[in-house]
């Protein structure tokens, strides 16, 4: 099936992928996890929420935690528009095609506009948050990863071109997808609509679920201290999946994952995406490979665990897929190699 | 049980754990491993034999590959003494002992004595090799993790405690040594002569065996440069563990497997031990825990495989271990983490 | 002076800088500079033109050296429109408003509006060009630097107002600028469309001038590989300035010179900048202060020598500026410091 | 004149260079500039003293540092024998060859002898301090360039032939040695007793006065950070030269200047040395060449400016050197290059 195509003229100016809010029991332990471990500065704090932003950023928070007894669940991502007419060019846009939207207060957010999507995820827009110096050269204080910026969320959805249309139809651009090799059945797109290839990512799954959020690091040597300071700091297991380099986009990375299981990527930064003859590439997805350019698979979890959104019925897809998971191919490596492929090209 | 004490004046004088032997299948296959990435330089060769050296060393080669037919073994491992005249006393000292000492042939190599150690290991010293200049500024040229110079081995034996007093007798220092929580059971110990924490390290098993060598590599960047370069050059599946950060050591590492299996783990630069004072670590460890510092434990391949020494009878120990394997961790790992230990100590 | 405001509808579209032309004497010297010691790949090239792009690229070329016997100077910059209509619009606008400018054929790119700016800068602006395969994971065939893209050039002009104001007009944002401390006189003004704070700066100086261009690469490593690249083949002395951290704008730095004097920044990947409230920063300029977060200030060859624009004239500014050099740094220095400035604030 | 001889029997046993006491006119100032810039850690203080160590040291201090009115000088160098004995074997070896020494109380240190060598340096002889966790993997409390360990000192005197005949009678070994080119006149030498290429590196220029302590830190990164905090803390202008790669050496470094004017080199860990094959390696000095593999040369201040050791009474040389300084470079160099040498070769 056809991806989506992208309409250059929507109706109203989103610019990227901003914030999250997402649920935690144990307020005192997602703090530590996110500034010692991440490196997030608290942007503000009292006895039910925290707010958190990287130390680039001059918006007032990326990273919203709310105090829940519950299962730990993500209340809904977020997005900025260029300007404050935008979220009334939204809110009229949602009107005339059906989809739920209103006003909402937020704290430390300018007007925001909260809808949602066509799969069932809450999505908010803002224009403006209050500003915020930023605080990338103050080395000195920075801890763990250093988390520069808020990137790119992953969601998972069961019908991943319905939901990229949506989001095309809004001016979205695609800079990958995967699809399972020898059909036409796309089962992950990355769309972006910053310089860079991500800023919302589906992946073919029971949803909407929330999979992950991606902060960037300034290099390697950034996400090798995250690491260090997370088993200096009682989270040495956090790590999932990583470090490691991606093989459709290769962006290096790492998944870790806070005190609640939610799954945060820290990635380095990313290739430069803004012309309109650099079209979307296609990534064909083998059975039983390794999507990475070395190293392992994810494990099983990174695969199956996600959280749901607050309010959002999950849906499951015709068709479960069957990933290569770290545990498989354990199983099954072997450490006998063949030849480079110097070798067989040669 | 007590680990040995170091004789602080031996027989003779070893400077350093220095070079290796290994057999291989398909030269050409592992020519392309060790040269695109592991990034050492091939001294000489002809249709039998691989030199190889890395970059940094004067010596002629650290590893020597011989083309075998069979399964791939380990002929040998080498060190250097300092001057000719301790392969004098070395060949009186054995001969005194009962330990089986020869002088023999080896190209590239000045007068070279094979003897067979306590564990049944063949062993190598030389006091010279065909001297080279350093190729360490030659960056332009380098390839792969540009692997600077040799490190260590790892040799798996049924008792640790017995290796070691034979070394320890020599002149050899323990950095650390792993005893099991709770126990004196004592399953591994880190010996050194230079001045870093290892040069022969010994595992408790089944052996004697040849379970990897370590090269060392100057950053994180040219470890990962080498894992970039396996996934171009067909061999991205070879590694085995990693990137990650030891637990006692504190070393950055990675473990990789050339074509034949036989390991290869790339590390970071080491601490420095040159006190006296600097007494031997002693690292407990708990059952089913992981000895890494983040990220996880190696799979199971990396604790059973291991080549066989040529013409050594392999000893089972009396009790086999039951190491925290990749495979079991996955199976019993929950990602709902607790506080931090800042919480928990506060 | 106030700086001029952004027209946020602009005629039409440039989406980011994008290109240059320069000349050179010994188009094989400037090969092996570039390709040796930045990283460029080679796209194409003849026997009187040699076209290059960064190792991320997807078009054709980024850089385009023409052998001259003369001075050799910069032909034009170059910038990117977001498609083909937006360069009839743009020459619409140009001929409305009196600005030179005319369709040109130019190898390996799509059609080609030539024009001149405000300050006698000819420019070029394309919608396309050639697409290529992104190359920036065959690490194992990257040389030097191995500059991943096109990020930015610097002109010197006389009137740094003036030439702002001609931009913003066409929809570019300021991100930082420059003020004289304790007057409104401003001497520098960072330009930007793409998600970054740099597509075009001017400094004020006698102009138009081309001053440098900035290619970014990926990280500390590969601008220190590019240095050693160049004491390898001969380019030891290319280096002008730096590595360093720039006073505004933050990021890491160097200077070096081409075989005929042309001038490249290489950099590390920048802030990202997209909200419309993130509003341009002014950065107050201190007499005899050095601009640079640690390290020298630039000697006097990087204030005076640039590069004339082939058929613009040479503009003075009624005042000259009096720029701390490193040679004034250098004469007045002293080495005994005060206390740090944590002590000066307790 | 001909480099003197190693004696590899000498009449004790020096292991390396291990700790330095200056003087200091602002303790205050001082302790920010090596905790915030260095790294170093505070290892004791009183209102009279200072003493630091690096992350990874096991002894108790490698730098002291003791408050004076008057200029600041340098008190002695300190080295470690390997055991007590050594104390005493070096006691009679002094004795019997006419060599200051005595045994005096030092906090903090064992058994320490202190003696004047042959150019008049006081130097201190340790066994023992007292024995310390290393703290290398605590990085979530690191600061700045987080220095390793100490690594050498660099001392400058009159005779650098009877300088290190002093030494290599006491078994230090030759790893490079600068000649000026087309005469036999050595104007440095590089010394060592552990296994890289500097525990006493003795340069040619009135002395013996201290010129610089070097601290090894891991890798480039840290280097860098500590310039950033050092921009930070209000240190910027500590930075005197680099950071840069060594012509002879090749360690990548950076020379910065704490607030009384010491001067301390940031270095990468260096090539290891143990082989005795691995012969001195004699490095021509060109007249008006830059020492360095790419960069400037270190600025006027690097050569002339160095602490008096306490009580030492400065000589003269016959001739003092004419070296290419900084300022020399910049006022001579022409931005206009030749061809590469892969050209030039070709």
């Amino acid at each position: 099936m056809a991806i989506p195509q992208t309409n250059f003229n929507p109706p109203f100016n989103i610019t990227r992928a901003s914030h999250l809010v997402l649920g935690a029991q144990d307020l005192a332990a997602s703090r530590d996890f996110y500034t010692e471990v991440v490196g997030l500065i608290v942007a503000d704090e009292n006895a039910n929420t925290l707010w958190l932003r990287g130390v680039e950023e001059r918006q007032h928070h990326s990273l919203t935690l709310k105090k829940t007894t519950g299962e730990p669940q993500a209340e809904c991502i977020g997005m900025h528009v260029f300007e404050e007419e935008d979220l009334d060019k939204a809110k009229s846009h949602f009107d005339r095609n059906g989809v739920p939207a209103k006003f909402i207060e937020v704290p430390h957010q300018g007007r925001t506009l909260r809808y949602t999507d066509v799969m069932g995820t809450p999505v908010e827009l803002v224009a403006t948050m209050k500003s915020q110096p930023r605080n990338h050269v103050a080395v000195n204080h920075h801890k763990g990863a250093r988390a520069l910026r808020f990137d790119h969320y992953q969601v998972l959805v069961p019908d991943v071109i319905a939901a990229t249309k949506f989001y095309t139809d809004l001016g979205f651009r695609i800079s990958d997808y995967l699809v399972v090799e020898g059909t036409d059945i796309t089962v992950g797109i990355f769309l972006h609509k910053k310089d860079n290839p991500w800023d919302l990512v589906f992946l073919h799954r029971q949803g909407p679920q929330f999979h992950h959020v991606g902060y960037v690091v300034e290099s390697m040597f950034d996400l090798i201290r995250g690491l260090d300071c997370a088993g200096n700091v009682g989270f040495a297991e956090c790590i999932e999946h990583g470090p490691g380099r991606h093989g459709h986009g290769h962006a290096y990375y790492c998944y870790i994952r806070d005190p609640d299981g939610h799954r945060t990527e820290l990635l380095l930064p990313a290739i430069q995406i803004t012309d309109r003859y650099d079209e979307p590439v296609m990534c064909p997805l083998e059975a039983n490979t390794v999507g990475n350019r070395w190293g392992f698979p994810p494990p099983k979890s990174w695969f199956e665990e996600a959280a749901h959104f607050t309010g959002a019925k999950i849906v499951h897809p015709p068709h479960e897929g069957d990933p290569l998971t770290l545990e498989k191919y354990l199983a099954t490596k072997s450490w006998r190699r063949g030849p480079s492929t110097l070798r067989k090209s040669a």
